[in-house]
């Protein structure tokens, strides 16, 4: 990132929000990836040292979110719909097409959800506003996310842990554990006297 | 939508076929929509009060398809393959990336499957007919469907039902009902006496 | 194909590679579909007798990688991942949105992936070498895949077999069986007497 907060790279001709804190080290593909951003958090999102983000990611922060990107973690992309908080750990690979939403930004029930539907002809944004708060998602260190799953509200995957291709993931993982599936199971433990580094 | 079937901020240079037809509180996003449309039915589509289509959604509808769009239903963004009927209830809400498909459009044994593709290098729009009818789908009242689901033929969704993100749902949903997986099971009952509206 | 090696009907301004034989009754959209093709192997890919493969297709093979498409074989919009085969058989059908991996491409171990992702940052292609080796993937003749499924390292889709829509298919699946579901299971057997041709 030059002075200009402005990739030398990028395809797209936009700037990095002031509230970005990108180390030297980390790579951003394409300022693109703010284009939904919306957030006045101070260090809305931060990347460490060797972290990196590609085309298809998608920081989509309502005005209080914040994300983490640990040390060399790296997003394929991942649309990260995040009204609270949003945190990848150290050394977590991320695949393609992953969608992150620590928030539903509707309405559960219908008469809420109704009004809101009312609204959306004369708003510009199409956005609602949830009536269930926002709920964290936590990836703890060297976390692999396979292509395509999606981890909900309130979900945190455990160190070391692997969520297959396509997964929806509802409940928290435990550390070394593999799921898969929609919704995901467990369907493997992982050594963790292998695995630890 | 102005005198020549045009939509003002339309990024495509399309227009709206004379037989859908839209309620002047309606919004359609783009003319792409009907770009795969092929419907010769009187109001093949039709939107009513408030409903609205955005950028994804794409009616690809037979010469005999027809879908209605109830009053402030809202389409972040379906493909609608539709040989039969497509019903979206008022007030339904449906994501991004959402497929409903009333049709296989191909046969369903082996034989007449081999016959298809021996056409196909021939033919321009890579079309087959099925040997199965196209089944209706209906999205009753106050329905919500999240965002990379997908409804196969036949498939009606009861009044006030949600159908979670990436579910696929084969079989009919009954009312205030929450499904969810691949394939989609009941996973909650909602409380109608809170959910009316 | 033309002499030399392009498409007249092409979008993109690529060519052919080499190594890539293709029958003159078979059908390849765009050269677009190569774009992140590696292989160095003779007949690295080879279209057969009516064989077909359209928009979203995308050949990413590795150096090793090989792919088949059998007689009157359509590939709606494949993405092929291939370090070692790929075999799609005679009159099979595959969808869109379809992913096909032979391969992971990242250790499956922590110590490993670390590794790996400590290098990605000087790293042009984000290509890491995986630590289990290649599994051919193989369709029989006449099988016919849904959109959006995934078939996964190791798998071989029997003869006739169809995979539903969004499935992710982890075991091989015997001949004249429709499975469907993310994990893929086993929904009905089909009557080979019907099926055969």
């Amino acid at each position: 990132m030059n002075a200009g907060r402005t990739l030398e790279w990028d395809w797209y001709p936009g700037t990095i929000p002031a509230n970005v804190v990108i180390d030297e080290t980390a790579y951003v593909e394409t300022s693109f990836s703010f284009y939904l951003f919306r957030s006045a958090m101070p260090a809305a999102v931060t990347y460490r040292r060797g972290a990196s983000t590609y085309l298809g990611t998608m920081f989509d922060l309502g005005p209080r979110g914040r994300v983490e990107l640990g040390e060399y973690a790296l997003v394929h992309g991942a649309r990260i719909i995040c009204d609270a908080e949003v945190i990848i750990g150290d050394y977590a690979l991320v695949s393609w097409n992953v969608l992150f939403m620590d928030t539903y930004r509707l309405p559960r029930g219908i008469p809420g959800r109704r009004q809101a539907l009312q609204r959306v002809p004369g708003h510009p944004l199409r956005i609602a506003d949830g009536d269930v708060p926002a709920q964290p998602i936590r990836l703890e260190r060297n976390v692999w996310i396979g292509f395509e799953a999606c981890i909900l509200p309130g979900v945190t995957i455990g160190e070391g842990s692997i969520v297959g291709a396509k997964s929806v993931v509802t409940q928290s993982v435990p550390p070394f554990t593999v799921v898969a599936g929609n919704p995901a199971r467990v369907i493997r433990r992982l050594n963790p006297f292998d695995q630890r580094a």
